[in-house]
């Protein structure tokens, strides 16, 4: 523990869930002083994180521990990944002892959508609350929940599996063997997919011009929507009640005070945010909802780094 | 506290929560040693309540503190009970304080789902559990959370609104405003409803002659169905795959540890538990599936008086 006439300690978050890894040195009141970003080595993730973590402890000679955020489950009692189907590398290498090796820190490894949901329970659009859900809505869709201040994992660590709640029994097949998941209609990829098998009605599309050149985005549609191209914003606007459908189960399980939307989906902001709440207050049990706040999130890209370092903040063990 | 020299104490727990009051003497250890019943004075709760704690202390010397579970939103801080749509005399007098007046008891008031859930996770169904989510499916349907051990209320007392899950975003209308709530479907009044209209098409089942006679019920769905009647069994099969959609949206968000099946539609047994599970299955997250246990509760028409006792049990302030 610091004494007063010290400064405070500083820690190291980075996130390897993409196909870039960015590094955040973050001060004890969550305060982002630098950043790091490279192409991820998806087969030298502990080489490369090591690096990058003794660059930032360049800038500050007072980091007390490195936490990282992994796309894959962590087993808390041997620290090993024991899952992750987009990075598989670390499961086959002990990242955890690895790292510890070779930085002489204190490693904390944790869940990517885990570390983004604290990040934003402890310094971002959840912040003041106790309960929070978090939802990421980008290539895949994922989800964390926050119970009295803790990253909750439930049984075998898997709680937060919001991409497939079922949202239309009889509706599209899911890669998991289901039908009618959230993620079947509302990841990036699907909207675009749904964007496409629907767009041969409406000719006067800006979106039909675009597709003739090159496949669209995600990003794309939500631009389009933004300059007011009525289709791109139907397009939205229906993936947002999609979401907000899914939204209103978890307020009905759980009378939750907070859910935090991101990922790069809610980019699209409010034209998305808003068929989100009004579709989730459709669906909701209404004294539950009226104690919902549905907000974006505010990290951006920093969410994941972020957390991983508060993650790594505050379970130091108590002195 | 009771020295090892001293018998344990006993514990009373009265169900207002149906035409029925149920009351029950349970031991330290969650047997069930005494029952009352008698049909419930709606508007003379405190009174009659009061009156078979009296005959039950009669029995036992020993009793600590008395639990009540009510159909209705009780307020932590106040001991309040401030909804009540089925019993609506006990928001309108303070039952908290004249049940102790009139007892010199402890008190606890508590939401029936909630406290049916703590029955069966203590000594039901649930037990050897840390994490539970209990479902009742009678004349309504509801639901109660315990997460490490203690009901999770939620934000303001509503978690586990369970029969307002959308299941069907097309459905048919809910009391509540929203279309598709798994009550539509599976809740007594509603098999009875979907059966009635099933049922010209089916003029061989057993039900259609029944139907001559008098108006049938969901005990008389499900004893035709144990009694081989192919409709009766094809319409339990059906409400079981709705539920178990609903079901999976709980595993999927909480990776919960165990489910356990209340009120009087389960007992239909397995032939309502088997089609659940197997539509729980077929839409939950596998890893969260294969850690969840989905059972039948056992506690009956003990669940709440015995939950309540418990909770008083539990909630005595630390000597």
């Amino acid at each position: 523990m610091s004494s007063p006439t010290q400064p405070a300690a500083d820690y190291i978050g980075v996130d390897v869930s993409g196909v870039t890894l960015r590094a955040a040195l973050v001060a004890h009141d969550g305060r982002v002083t630098e950043r790091r970003e490279a192409a991820l080595e998806r087969d030298n993730v502990a080489v490369q994180v090591a690096r990058v973590a003794a660059e930032l402890r360049d800038v500050s000679p007072r980091v007390a521990a490195l936490g990282v955020g992994i796309p894959g489950l962590v087993n808390r009692e041997t620290d090993c990944v024991i899952v992750s189907a987009d990075l598989p590398s670390v499961v086959r290498s002990d990242l955890h002892a690895e790292l510890r090796r070779a930085t002489g820190l204190r490693v904390e490894l944790e869940n990517d959508a885990n570390a983004a949901a604290y990040g934003e329970y402890s310094v971002g659009a959840g912040c003041g609350s106790r309960n929070m859900f978090y939802v990421t809505i980008g290539s895949g869709i994922g989800g964390a929940l926050i119970l009295d201040g803790r990253v909750w994992l439930g049984t075998s660590g898997f709680a937060g599996e919001f991409g497939h709640i079922t949202i239309d029994p009889e509706g599209n097949e899911c890669s998991c063997g289901n039908t009618g998941c959230l993620e079947t209609y509302a990841s990036a990829p699907n909207i675009v997919r749904r964007t496409h098998d629907r767009l041969f009605r409406d000719g006067t599309s800006s979106l039909s011009r675009l597709s003739m050149n090159r496949d669209f985005t995600a990003a794309d549609i939500a631009r389009e929507a933004r300059n007011g191209d009525d289709f791109a914003l139907l397009m939205i606007e229906r993936t947002g009640r999609f979401i907000g459908t899914a939204v209103a189960a978890v307020i009905n399980l759980l009378n939750i005070e907070c859910i935090v939307m991101g990922g790069g989906v809610m980019e699209a902001g409010d034209l998305i945010l808003d068929p989100i709440i009004r579709e989730a207050g459709r669906r909701s049990f209404q004294p539950s909802f009226e104690s919902a706040k549905i907000v974006t999130a505010t990290l951006g890209g920093d969410a994941v780094s972020v957390g991983a370092a508060l993650l790594a903040r505050d379970s130091a063990a108590p002195a």
